[in-house]
C-alpha cells in the first residue's frame, strides 16, 4: 500500500493534500519517527508531540523561502522527514547521518543552528526586520515550547518584537505535562488559561473543535482592536500576560487537530504584527509508551517499539551523573547547608535522588541558568553553600553571572558541570567543549577535572570545603567503572598525582583523557618510549611542580577534552614560559574547529584525542 | 549650622528622625553627591534620583541584617553616604577610594558586587530562600530601574519569586525619562500605568499624596486576596503584567516623597509573599542642570556646580567610540545592509549619529545583550550585515550567543566590542579584561584589536568585508591622535605589522598596548638592547610568521590589556610550542586578578603593562 509520505519530497507537496491526507500523514510520520528512533535513538517525545504542528505550518508556508524557526530543534524530526531528509532520517543521529537538530548546512530548509533554549524568538525578529529592510514579504513562524519561552532570551525578544510590531506568528507548544512540575510561574499562568478553556475543550470532539476554531479563526480575521476584543472573549481569566507587552495571543486550541492548526494559523500568517499563537500538545502523542513515559522518552537510546523498553544492556558502570547525584545526597547528609541548583535539568544532572530527600534544599529554576547562578550567589550570600548543577554547553549561558555574582561578589559556589568534552550525538551546539577554557578565565575560579567516578566523588567533597568558585567539570556517560569511596577525601588543592612512571615523555592529561593516556603508554613501552602519565586533577590552579617537573624530560605533552584555545594545555605552555622551563611540548585538544555529531570515541579518535593519536602525536615528535 | 548628615554614622541613626527630618536629609545627601561628583565624576542623575527611596529603606530596616540590593547600583550613592562612609565619599571612584558601585569587601552594607543590570532580583531570592532555610526573618529589598526590569534574567528571577512566594519587596524605580526612549514594549507598559494614574497624580499636593498612600497603605495591610483586589482598583488599564507571575503590583507612587514611600514600604515589607513597590522618579531629581539633561549627567567627569558644565577641557583627540560610531556611518552609507545594533547603550557605544542618519537601520533592544546577538543572527540569515556594539563587560552576557547563533549557525556579524580592557573608575565589574580570551575561543571567530583609531577605522572596514563572526575590540576613552583615513582599507586577515625593528627582542603587542611597547623600546635603546615592536593586529587569527621571526631573537614578549588565561599571549605561546620555537618567552597580561576601580594609566602602571612594567620585565630576563 502507498504511503502518502512517499510522495512528500518537500513541503511544497503537502499543498496538493486535502486535511484528512495531512491527517493520514501525521500517522505515517509518527510511524517513521517511532522506526528511526527505536534503532537510533533520540528526542522522542517532543517530536512525536509536535508532528501536526509542523505539518500546518509547511502546508500554508512556502519553505524555505518563508522561514519556520525551531527552538530547541529537539521537535523538528517531522520537518526533517519532510524536507528531503526522509531517508537518511534513517541515519537520525550518526556521524555522517541526520543531525538531531535543525542545521543550516544540512538543509536550507533549518534556518538557524537549533539547540539551546530560547533563542528562536530572536532569530524570527531579526528575519522580520530583515524582511522589513529588503522590502520583502516572507512569513515568519517560530516554534517555542513552554519550559523554553520562560528563558530570560525569550522574554527580552518579546519586549522588542512587541515594540516592533513587526509580523511574526509565535507557536507556542504547550506541553500540558509541565504544569505537574511546576517550574515557574509563567506555567501556572499558562495552567490558569489552559483550565480556564477546560469548559470548551472538555466537550471538544474533534469536529467540533473544528467548528470552534473556525469560529475563533472568523473573529479574528478582522485583525485590529476590535478583533483582539472579540477574541478576549474567549478568555475567561485574566488575558494572557504576554499581550501586555502588545502581542495578541490566541486561546489555546489543540495542537494535534490540523484543521484547527490550519486556521488559526492561516488568519495569524496574514496578521500585520506579532501574534502568539497558543497551542497545547501531548509529549510523545500517538505513541503510547512516550505518552504514559514523556520523561524517560525525552531522549532515549534505541528501544522495543512493542514493549517501548530500552533496548541497551544496562551499563554496570555507574554515569559520572548518578556519582555526582549520589555523592551529593551523603554530602547534603552531613551538611545541611547545602543545596541543588539545576536549569531546567533536575533528572540530566543527576538530582532526582537529591530532590526527593530534601526537597526544600531543591531548586529548579526552569531553563534560566543565568538565574540560577545569580541565585546561587544569593544563597551564598545568605549563609548557604549553592551547588549549581547545569551541563557545560548551557552555563555558557550563565558566563557573566559566574563572573560578576559569583566570583566577584566573592561567594562559595560548586559549580557541577556536566557533559563537560565532545557529548556525541547531540552534536556542536551540545558538546562541553568550551567550559575548561571560559572557566579558567574567571578571576579566583578554580577548575578541577577529575578523571573517573572516584575522582569526581573527592572533587565533590573538595570542592565544598574549599571556598570561593570551584567547578567540577566531567563527561557525559559511564566511568571508568573503578568503585567510589565510602568516605571522600579533601584533595590537595592544586596537586597532580602521577598516575603512571616514565622518563622520556611527560602526558599531562585532564579529566577522561587520563585513561587514554595510560593506554597510549601501555603501547609506546611496548616500543621503548617511558611515558610517564599525570592525571592533573586540577585546569586551575595548575600543579607548577609537575608541570616543572615534567620539563625534564623530551617532551611534555598536554591533553585535555576540550577546546584548545583557552584551555588547560595553554595554560602549561605559560607555566612553562614563565618558569623558563624550555621544553618541546605539544598541547592535544579542540583545535578551532566545529565537532560534528557521531560516537563520542568515534569524534575523539578524529580529533586526535585518544589512546592512538596521543601516541601516534609522542611517536612522531620523538622521531 | 549642624546638618542631620553629620549625625548619621550609620542607617541606626535614622530610625532617630522624623519624616520631615528625612526630607531635611535628603536635600543635605544631595548638596554631598552633588560636591563631591562635581570633582570626581560619576553617576549624578540616578544617584540624586534615589535618594528618597534608599533613606525610605532604611528608615525602615536593619542593615547589614536586613538586605538591600541594588541593581547595577549606580544609584547607591545616598547609601553609601549613609552607612558609615560620608568622609571616605570625597574619594569616590579614586583608587583606594569609595567605589561608584556596591561591593562587598567595602562594606557589609554592599551585598553584592553590583554593576550588571538585571541581577538583583536573583540574588534577593537567593537571600530568600536561604531565610526559609536557615529559619531567620531578615527582611530583604532588592532596587531595579525599569531598564534592568526588562532584561532576561529579571524576568528569569521574576518567574521564580513568583513561583516560590517567598517574601521579598522589589522596588521598581520607574524613571519617567525611559517612555521618550521607547526601548521595548515593557516600558511602554510601564508608561500606560502611569499615565493611568495621572488623574490622580495631577491633583498632587504633598499632602494629599500622603493622605492616598495612606489609603493604599490600609487597604494594603489586610494582605491576601482581598486586599489584593482592593488595591487593584487604584489601576484603571489592565493589572500590572507581572502579578500575572504571582508577583502583588502596587499603584505608582512618587518615590520623592519619603512619607509615602514609607508607608508603601512599611505595609510591603510585612506582606507575605513578593510585593513589587512601583516607584515613579526623575534623573537627577533636586539638582536643576541634571534634570534638565539626566542622560549627559548619567555618567559624567567634573563639573561646575553653577552652570552644570563639564570641567574637563575638550580632548583634542577623537575617542575610539566616536571614531568608530564615525566610521560606522560612512560604511553604512555605502553599503544599505549595514544594521547597528546595541543593548542599551546607543550613545555610550557611540551610535547617535548612526541612528539619526538611519534610524530604520539602528536597533537598541535595551539591556538585553542576549537579544541583541540573537537578533543580529537573524538579520544576518535575512541577509543583512549586523554590527552589535555592546561593552565588552556587558558582551559577557551573550557569550552563548555568539557561540550558538553567531558562529555555529554560520552568520557573518561583526562585534564591536568597546572598552576592551581596564576602564578605570568604573572597577571591576566594569573592566572589559575578559573578551580576548572569552572571543577567541569562539570556534571560527576572528579578533582584531587595534591600536589606534585609524587601525579602528581599518578594522570594522575589514571585519564588514571579511564574513564570518568578527569581533573589533578596542579600549575606552580617546585615541592616540592620529587622522583617521579617509578612505578604509581592509587588512590583511592575520597578519601583523612591525612598526618598530629590532634585534635583540621581539615584543608583539596588542591593541593599545603597542603604543607603550613603542615607549619602552625606545627607553631600552638607549641602554643598548634593540627591541622589534610588532603590532599584531589580530588576536585571532595570529599571525604564525611574525611569531616564527619573533623567535629568531633572544627573548619573545608578549603584551595584552586582558586577562592571561586564555589571551592572545598563551595563544602566541601555541604557536611557538606547536612550531617546535624554543625559546625565552614573557607573557604580560592581567594574572587571575581582580582589578581594581581608579585612573586606567596607573591600574595598568600597577599591574605592569605600561611602558615601563614591559621594559622592566625585558631587563629582567635579558640580564
Amino acid at each position: 500500500m502507498n504511503r502518502i509520505l512517499d510522495a512528500i519530497a518537500s513541503p511544497a507537496d503537502l499543498k496538493q493534500l486535502s486535511e484528512e491526507e495531512l491527517g493520514i500523514l501525521a500517522g505515517e510520520i509518527r510511524g517513521e519517527i517511532i522506526k528511526t528512533t527505536s534503532c537510533t535513538g533520540g528526542h522522542v517525545a517532543s517530536s512525536l508531540g509536535a508532528v501536526e504542528i509542523i505539518l500546518a505550518v509547511h502546508s500554508l508556508i512556502d519553505s524555505p523561502r518563508d522561514k519556520f524557526v525551531f527552538d530547541v530543534g529537539h521537535q523538528a524530526y517531522a520537518h526533517k522527514i519532510i524536507t528531503g531528509r526522509r531517508e537518511a532520517f534513517e541515519n537520525l543521529r550518526q556521524q555522517d547521518g541526520v543531525s538531531g537538530f535543525p542545521r543550516p548546512a544540512e538543509s536550507p530548509h533549518d534556518v538557524h543552528a537549533s539547540g539551546h533554549a530560547s533563542d528562536s524568538l530572536s532569530i524570527a525578529l531579526g528575519l522580520a526586520k530583515a524582511r522589513e529592510l529588503r522590502g520583502t514579504d516572507e512569513k515568519i513562524v517560530a516554534l517555542i515550547g513552554d519550559a523554553a519561552l520562560a528563558g530570560g532570551m525569550a522574554f527580552e525578544a518579546l519586549n522588542t518584537i512587541g515594540q516592533l510590531q513587526l509580523p511574526l506568528v509565535i507557536i507556542l507548544n504547550d506541553n500540558e505535562m509541565s504544569i505537574s512540575r511546576n517550574v515557574g510561574a509563567l506555567m501556572r499562568h499558562l495552567g490558569a488559561i489552559r483550565s480556564s478553556a477546560e469548559y470548551r475543550t472538555a466537550r471538544d470532539t474533534s469536529q467540533a473543535r473544528m467548528e470552534e476554531s473556525g469560529a475563533i479563526g472568523r473573529a479574528f480575521v478582522n485583525f485590529g482592536r476590535n478583533a483582539k476584543d472579540s477574541i478576549k472573549q474567549f478568555f475567561v481569566p485574566d488575558t494572557m500576560m504576554f499581550e501586555q507587552l502588545g502581542i495578541l495571543c490566541t486561546p489555546p486550541i489543540n495542537g494535534h487537530d490540523i484543521s484547527a492548526l490550519r486556521d488559526i494559523l492561516r488568519t495569524a500568517l496574514d496578521a500585520d504584527g506579532p501574534v502568539l499563537v497558543h497551542v497545547v500538545t501531548k509529549k510523545g502523542a500517538g505513541y503510547v509508551h512516550a505518552e504514559a513515559d514523556p520523561e524517560r522518552f525525552h531522549g532515549i537510546g534505541s528501544y522495543d517499539i512493542a514493549t517501548g523498553k530500552s533496548n541497551g544492556k544496562p551499563c554496570n558502570k555507574l554515569s559520572y551523573t548518578d556519582a555526582f547525584g549520589a555523592a551529593l545526597v551523603r554530602e547534603a547528609r552531613e551538611d545541611e547547608n547545602i543545596v541543588a541548583i539545576t536549569a531546567g535539568m533536575r533528572s540530566g544532572t543527576g538530582l532526582n535522588s537529591f530532590a526527593e530527600e530534601f526537597p526544600d534544599r531543591f531548586i529548579d529554576v526552569g531553563i534560566a541558568e543565568g538565574n540560577a547562578v545569580g541565585m546561587a550567589a544569593g544563597l551564598a550570600i545568605g549563609g548557604l553553600k549553592p551547588v549549581v548543577a547545569v551541563y557545560s554547553t548551557f552555563l555558557q549561558r550563565a558566563f557573566d553571572q559566574m563572573i560578576v555574582d559569583g566570583a566577584l561578589t566573592g561567594c562559595d559556589i560548586v559549580y557541577a558541570v556536566d557533559r563537560g568534552g565532545v557529548v556525541g550525538e547531540d552534536g556542536p551546539t551540545h558538546h562541553g567543549a568550551y567550559d575548561i577554557a571560559y572557566l579558567t578565565l574567571i578571576p579566583g575560579m578554580s577548575v578541577m577535572t577529575p578523571s573517573d567516578e572516584a575522582e569526581l566523588v573527592n572533587a565533590l567533597h573538595t570542592a565544598l570545603k574549599q571556598g570561593g568558585s570551584v567547578a567540577v567539570r566531567y563527561p557525559r556517560g559511564a566511568g571508568v567503572g573503578v568503585p567510589v569511596p565510602e568516605k571522600p577525601e579533601v584533595l590537595p588543592i592544586g596537586k597532580s598525582r602521577t598516575v603512571r612512571e616514565g622518563a622520556d615523555v611527560a602526558v599531562l592529561a585532564f579529566g577522561d583523557r587520563v585513561a587514554c593516556a595510560l593506554e597510549a603508554a601501555d603501547t609506546l613501552a611496548d616500543e621503548g618510549i617511558d611515558v610517564r602519565v599525570v592525571d592533573m586533577r586540577w585546569a586551575k590552579p595548575l600543579d607548577e611542580e609537575a608541570i616543572k617537573a615534567a620539563a625534564q624530560t623530551r617532551l611534555v605533552v598536554t591533553v585535555e577534552n576540550g577546546i584548545m584555545s583557552g584551555g588547560a594545555g595553554e595554560g602549561v605552555l605559560e607555566v612553562l614560559s614563565k618558569d623558563g622551563c624550555q621544553v618541546p611540548t605539544i598541547v592535544l585538544a579542540i583545535d578551532d574547529a566545529v565537532v560534528p555529531h557521531g560516537k563520542p570515541d568515534q569524534l575523539l579518535a578524529d580529533l586526535g584525542l585518544d589512546a592512538s593519536g596521543i601516541a601516534a602525536a609522542i611517536r612522531k615528535a620523538i622521531a
